[in-house]
């Protein structure tokens, strides 16, 4: 009972994104969303890892809708997976769904054994 | 009785603005508004957002006056608007109304649902 | 267009609030609730003002429920009343639904003129 | 797939906590163990809810063991239960388990809709 | 030019503070007002002195209206006047005025050749 | 009583600064000064304005001295003069008075009516 | 080669305090000693431990003299003793030692597994 | 020339204080200077010691003059004394000059070897 | 016994070091590790010494495993050397397992004699 | 007695450093010492000055030994000396001593009539 029952990879997550048009596609605007409650498990040691996702991003065409964000970032809650893949496949994720001029990903996730990691990783030229 | 009877979009707001003289027009000097009571409400879920505006620019001929100001950020209070375009529109606004060298209009919005957006447009080259 | 259209006093706010029953009633225990985003009118200037709000209490029956307690306090958005009526009413409507065993009402109105106003009142032995 | 499969109530739970002999039961000294990381689930919305743990206690004859106590707290990790209930349940099963001379339970629960709330409950004489 | 023209001290000050009927005379609740932006002058060095007033008191019949508070705070801008004297008078000048059940002035006054000072004087049982 | 006697502009007030020759004019390195109890008077309002100003420079042949500066920052305490002006004005006469390399003269005034202003001057290639 | 190799307790610590007669032994004043830098060894996972240890007294006839306080909390740098035991042992030397009046310890210790804990044990009336 | 040449010390250094008279001799209030820059000398090392002296008085009669506390206070720079010394001297000498109802005076050394210390003395009751 | 037995240099401390594939070796991301609880031993005085450890690099190939990053760190606890070889040696060190595509080094070291240290090393274009 | 009899110039107090060599000539790595606790005179009033010297420097051949560096900087304690050379100076010894690829200085000075100055100076190409 000791260690959560860790969820396979979920492919299909990248359908929970929800977007709608930007309204001043002709401007460069630089858009910040912050996720504090982020958390997913550790596939090594079945334990619970928390962390912090910070997504800024200049759309182009598309946003991304606020409430569908908080879905798809809920459902890494129960998967293992390291803290490089939970930042890389994010970015990932966003980048198919938004295709944005220029978005960055980072993921500073808690104190374990005294050492805390944070993950930046980007797409496109700001 | 729960929702707030939200008002249409002011299409006139921007005859809240009065502007003045600057003074040192020869001069590129940096003007900071911060606004820390900013509120309106959520066109989705008729909830209230908050937050903080931050605009700062380099005046061409004319200063926007602060009074004014506060009057034209208030007008948002009871109106239905996304984050997106609170930020931008006050950009629009504020570039029609003083002609401005360079202008950057900053929102940052209160947590909803673990979730924290801040916007940031601007206009011309600092 | 520049002041608030005012609301007159709402004399059955009260109902707005529901409740539900205390699980652990032979229990002392105490429940605290802030609320960072309330907003009212000031009276006399028209103004918006802003503030935070504390309810403390120990439950006897009966506990208030979170969302209704939002919608209690978002009703006095556009309402005209003074900080020390803000906290003594809802503290005399929260008496009236709960019947606490104690109860404590503070709220931390934002600066104004260069004057920041605290109000505390309390219902009941602690 | 947007909600959680909430898990029903674990009357078990208990069995995870383990303890070790107090080597100094002649004095009253004080304990205090803070957990950061704790996160269940509302039964009433299906979102996650995250917040503060912190266990305060004089022992009698028994600490409670460190990584007992996390993986008892990580088992609220799936399931729906209001803050109240988290407080006072993690509470009667330390009573249990420990027998302290005197106990007090505080959860702070991260911000939803614009209120935080704590919870504060305690048994026998500090 | 380079001392202020220090002006007298002013008897008839007090004139400046109006109040209002207390509407909840049978409660005995607190009322905090801090002003962080009082000056004076060093009646000594001819010095301006800037400091932090806060006036905390539970109210009998009355209670000072903050506008008139701010006017009569200001009344100091050009008056030597030292720091035990500011906290006494206003202390002396608010029991007159509001007679309440209980008052407390502090004063904290800014750095002056590496020495900070505060002083806080009450009237009344709390 | 209330209104502050507002005093005109001192055309005279850079006599006030004094100056010493910069000992190392070879060498271009940054001088700061902080003045945390800037105060003036709202031509508008009349009320009395308060904010930090902060001097940088990189001094050519003379620096400014600091007793002289202090008293040419008190000169302002009971005239009537716009944040632009101020920062303006004190940023001329610095010019005047030392001919630097590179000046800036940042004020940062308090919140009036929720908002926050900063004005930012400068002179010459830093 | 990754665990430390544990050293056995050492009972003669003790013999690393010195003391120095109390100037002022008849006025009951209070002495902090705060060491910032507290390590020593988990005895279940050899992994270290870093902690805060502050250390508050009412002499009597004799004070620690700082330089063999810290000697003596160094020596404890490769041991492996559990939380409760390091401030208890602490404790009972000092109370050996210095015969106080009144003593207590205090240690915070370090983020482990989320979990953060405090222990304070104290001896003698305050 | 690496060690300071300590003075012995300086039994006279009571003569530095200045009093003046307490202009509200029949009301209990509290006073409380606080000296940031405090230096002394280690009498063991001849290191220089820094520290942050807080006195706290209900005056009797008299109470201290400021710019005479400062210059008592730097008498202490190149004496070679102990932080308990410290603090029970300065206490012994305002009891003295004074004679206030009641007075505390606090000192707070900084980190010397990773600990630091605090000594608190009082005289008569609060 | 009141100084360390301090370890010579261990040459074969890389071998702690362990590493996995970088899954998106051709997106250039950044990954941060802070280590909050570094320690070794001054060679010249016997003393431990603390510090922050924080390692920045862009993987090539190769990421370091986070435990065996822990253990490679640790292994510095009880030998003798100097800050500026500790961040130059780690340096070295992950250089010669990762050979990342640019790497920072960050030292800060505690307070010692009022003297606080930071050395900071890189190798490779950022 | 009021005033601290300042010491003339020293000219030899370059004699108190001490180098060693940089065991790593060919890396350009950042060396940072701040020193929170230095102290000189004003030679205008006689008062004692207060600041934070923060020195950072690029190595060539040779690094500053810490020990020599603290004692260095005690040697300006009773020296009668501006802001402006206390820097310029500190910044030529350590040019003469060390001849470092890229070296600054700063120093930031306690609040002295409202003001706090910081002055900055560098020496080489970063």
């Amino acid at each position: 009972m000791k260690k959560f029952k860790i969820e396979k990879s979920k492919t299909d997550r990248i359908n929970l994104l929800e977007t709608f048009d930007n309204s001043f596609p002709s401007r460069n605007y630089l858009i910040v969303h912050t996720a504090n409650e982020f958390t997913s498990v550790c596939p090594k040691t079945g334990q619970p890892d928390f962390g912090i996702i910070t997504i800024s991003y200049v759309a182009a065409k598309k946003c991304v809708e606020l409430k569908s964000l908080k879905y798809y970032l809920q459902s890494f809650r129960n998967e293992g997976i390291f803290y490089e893949n939970v930042v890389n496949r994010i970015l990932d994720d966003l980048v198919q769904c938004l295709n944005p001029k220029w978005i960055e990903v980072k993921g500073e996730f808690s104190l374990r054994g005294g050492l805390q990691s944070t993950i930046i990783a980007s797409h496109g030229k700001k």
